[in-house]
């Protein structure tokens, strides 16, 4: 008899009883955000800065990213920082900037939120709330979101597994919420040539399991400007149904993440190679008329 | 030249500037809990069950360790749990009933905190904050507990390195709050046999690294009774100082954790073990006299 | 400032000193199998069979394998296995099996070779020697196949980083032989719900710190048939020199890896696929005629 | 219902039906190197250079660990280098030096066999063979030590899980050969502060499981001078029947490993703290009359 305790595709059965489940909704859930449907034929990109740093940074992206074919903005205002020290964003002043987002430039905004007592003020002004991976098991979070009517964006944990990350989903479709998008951002092992281990067999897996839509994170899956379009296109080749990439007008200047954010340039030529994928692969990505 | 980016020694160096940094208090920092020292020669023994599940239950336990050695209680009144399904504690009630503890048993008491807008409610039943792992990085939370003037146990993230976890005792330290005690409960790694990977190396390294009490968590860390015993040794070896344990009057009827919780005979015996080793180290730990 | 020990881009400069770094030779390494180029504009698909079986299940899937666009064949004689009470191959009957191959059926051989006394045997059979994932550090075994005047198919350890990998080659290749091809076919991770975790980011990594040609395996790096088909079009659309699937005509019956081998109609209509995300990143598969 | 597929303690009755499976010899192996027997009562220290390289350096730093109270020499004759160009061992010379330990200095020797053409060359002058980290899975050559009649010492693969170790060890057994002891030697986790992530949990999972001795590697298990002391008291407090400790005369000269080996001062003073623990646990240190 052959043993593998390391390996249990068996377990993968115990998502069948859950609000997430792909046997709840078989044919899948379609998350809409004011008009923005994730989960559908179109695989969806979201492209912006990693903090909104001021009002110009943020605009000039947000037109950048617009024309390049980018149909939600993202941009953080309250930042989860490793150290004290480091930049903790600009807070509220942030939030006013993504909330003129969406009628100035027609985008609309995903931005985190991290604590239980700023849900509303967050709601107030973004279209989509983020729980980052650092709060994936923040239950109370998650029960706060999920008593939301926003749609929310789930990072998995760095180090998080597929059914943990399922039921952290749980947790918000439990109060009533089913507009939830899981994004998979990297693992935590032990290679360090990249920022994190991007695990793309989790957008299959997690398609496969959970009736939720699955998008992609190549920026900090891999914390290195050159890798994210290749791994862009693997994750439209496997399956997503969106991206998340983080896209700066001076990345060199970049408060936080710079050195894992495009430039203007190189997201615009990197939408026109995601859409030869998505074609191959019967999928579709809508780019603007260049005229 | 050799080369091994997986391991880089010289990195320690990173916390010479901060303010857990060992160089900012060479003499250690002792945490004083309602008269309990941790940090100095006794090692203290945390222990109780995972969750309070009912006043028989708490209190008869709370006894038994006591009468063992035992110099604080643990219990959870909010349980941060993977599922949505499982036991999330008994709130506010088993609040109150760790509330009566000090004055009807004699021991100091630490409960987990998990949401910011509780961090009052348990300040006023507690004598000590536990923040745990999945929290870790939690940072409005760090930040709120930093304010308050409650000792506080940070548990290691199951996924964060050293430097992470210094870190984050960083947020609470630089709110003012240097009552903070830091807790080694085992690392997620590939090897599956025990729950986590408890990681002793972490204890000398925090503590070569900061001068805050270091404790450590064999229940958590193994997932597993009959091992509890000789990790609990080797983490007194190592130079912890202080365990946390958990201990139930009937652990096959625990509604959580009941597989790595020890019963009371076995806690008593162990406490006479954990004596002698901690004497052929130069500690101590000081038992109930018998009669 | 901002730290980050588990992530040091930086580091990837080791390579510029090796025999096998992109210095070296910047235009890229072509490895020839008998005629079959890996590392130019086609993407060479190799399958086959886990383990030699039979004659007939051996030529059958040959010929499957030929007919749906397979340009070399796999298949194993000497097995490692982790128990030894586990099939260990067919031994020098399966090696002589697979010598019939290339006649008969047109398609060159991979086999993996366990030991340096029988580098000299299996290079008898086969066209190209595999070292598989646990002897990626046997370093006697990495000097004699250095010696031969074979290709060599290099497949990383579980938990061998970018580093050792290309330390490896490195090996190979100072004993005089630059016919090598790396291979990514999983890591070992926190991660349970597959069998390894595929680290597609490997790709655009190696690629990039070398002049070798990359491979991917699909087949061990998830362990599951139907997670084969859409982790393989997103290692085509990574930049991947070639896949190695594993494919078996009953698999069901089949000794080993049964459930994470493909059938022949299975594979065929992958190959299909395949050459559309090929063409999408301006890369070819060719098809036979399907006359 | 609660799940955690990451934890599977069911799953250690694999070894139940193993030759190494506890329940095969419930009363434990002791294995005799040449009169010093491991498994016993007594806790047995090796010690010795991590790689040989004259012979003033073997045997000054032999004449010390045996003064020490270690009643083995280890050191190296064939090194496993992760690059070809680090020093690789004074090979077949290396192994004459060993040779004529045992006779001038009375310390049986180990050495590490890295080919399977070597075991009877490596066998005509140690007493005990090791297996390394990288050969844990070396099949072949595990097969060809199984059939030697000496004792193994077989140390665990930096990413095998217990299981994938005791079945290494069933392979030796299988083939005749019960001398074997287990060495836990750290694992590869995602932690870089340390070379390796010690698991002395591993100390009681194989003695539960097995029946064969298990000893600890503090020297590579944490690649630091000074986490070797305490992580050495740590693994004779969880069980260890022995350890296997790098001592050097000149660490700072040494050609490898000199930043993780004790000098001859240091191992004498750990020496007698390790008897102290040793007897906290029931278990005894013979140290030399210091006369």
């Amino acid at each position: 008899m052959e043993t593998n305790p390391q390996y249990c595709p068996e377990n993968i059965g115990f998502s069948t009883s859950l609000k997430v489940g792909r046997k709840a909704k078989p044919e899948g859930t379609i998350v809409n955000i004011e008009g923005v449907k994730i989960g559908g034929t179109e695989v969806v990109i979201i492209a912006g800065p990693c903090a909104v740093e001021s009002r110009e940074q943020l605009f000039e992206t947000a037109r950048a990213v617009r024309n390049g074919g980018a149909k939600i903005l993202r941009g953080g205002a309250f930042k989860p920082r490793s150290s004290p020290y480091n930049f903790q964003g600009l807070g509220e002043e942030g939030l006013k900037l993504l909330g003129q987002i969406r009628k100035e430039i027609g985008l609309p905004v995903v931005t985190e939120v991290m604590d239980t007592r700023q849900v509303e003020l967050v709601s107030a002004h973004a279209n989509m709330l983020q729980i980052g991976s650092r709060n994936m098991q923040n239950y109370p979070l998650l029960k706060e979101v999920g008593m939301s009517r926003k749609p929310i964006l789930l990072k998995r944990g760095m180090m998080a597994t597929i059914e943990e990350f399922l039921l952290a989903a749980e947790y918000i479709l439990n109060q009533g919420n089913d507009q939830v998008i899981l994004c998979e951002r990297g693992i935590r092992t032990f290679e360090t040539s990249t920022r994190n281990t991007l695990d793309l067999s989790a957008v299959p897996m997690l398609k496969r399991l959970s009736h939720l839509p699955v998008i992609v994170d190549p920026s900090h899956g891999t914390g290195l400007r050159w890798m994210v379009p290749p791994m862009a296109k693997a994750a439209v080749a496997v399956g997503a149904d969106g991206l998340i990439i983080e896209v700066h007008y001076k990345p060199e200047e970049a408060i936080c993440d710079g050195h894992q954010s495009l430039d203007h340039d190189d997201f615009i030529n990197l939408m026109t190679d995601l859409k030869k994928i998505a074609e191959a692969v019967n999928r579709e990505i809508s780019l603007p008329d260049p005229s």
